[in-house]
């Protein structure tokens, strides 16, 4: 068998979740949409510009969209699409196995 | 909550299984022991430095562990260790997202 043709759709998805605190936003965002703020609280190692630019990568992904209220001041709310809801076992998965073994 | 103190061995499990061909070469050994040819046959696409350096790593993580026969000529083989058997789930789960939507 050649498992190279089988290997993009794997290569995209382990690479995504692979880079540094993509797991642990999507993690945050499991428990509901959230505020930057709300999100750099609940990660407070990560940088701003890091935050960023993960979740810019995460919007161009599909993995989680930007609500933006129109209120005074304007609210801005992160939420995981559906693609990214699906993630939630994956994550798990990874977490169980890191957990049991590194 | 504080995320960050969750990370570490999220992203150790994570970083690994997303670097390019990791996820391929531990499949290929779910199958069972393999030789290095017998990899590299069912992964044609990836060059052989690439292929000795992954498994290098993945040796190093002990993933996978080396078995030499001695033989004539001397038969070296590769084969998962419990640790790398426990990632059956994980990469199947991260295959099945992928599949859905990458």
């Amino acid at each position: 068998m050649d498992y190279s043709h089988m290997c993009p759709k794997y290569e995209t998805a382990a690479e995504l979740l692979g880079k540094k605190w993509s797991g642990l936003i999507i993690r945050v965002l499991l428990g509901g949409p959230k505020r930057f703020k709300e999100i750099k609280e609940q990660i407070p190692d990560m940088s701003d510009k890091m935050l960023t630019d993960r979740m810019k990568e995460l919007e161009q992904s599909q993995i989680l969209k930007r609500n933006v209220y129109p209120e005074m001041p304007v609210r801005i709310e992160y939420e995981l699409t559906e693609k990214g809801l699906g993630l939630e076992p994956v994550i798990q998965s990874i977490q169980d196995w890191g957990e049991q073994w590194c």
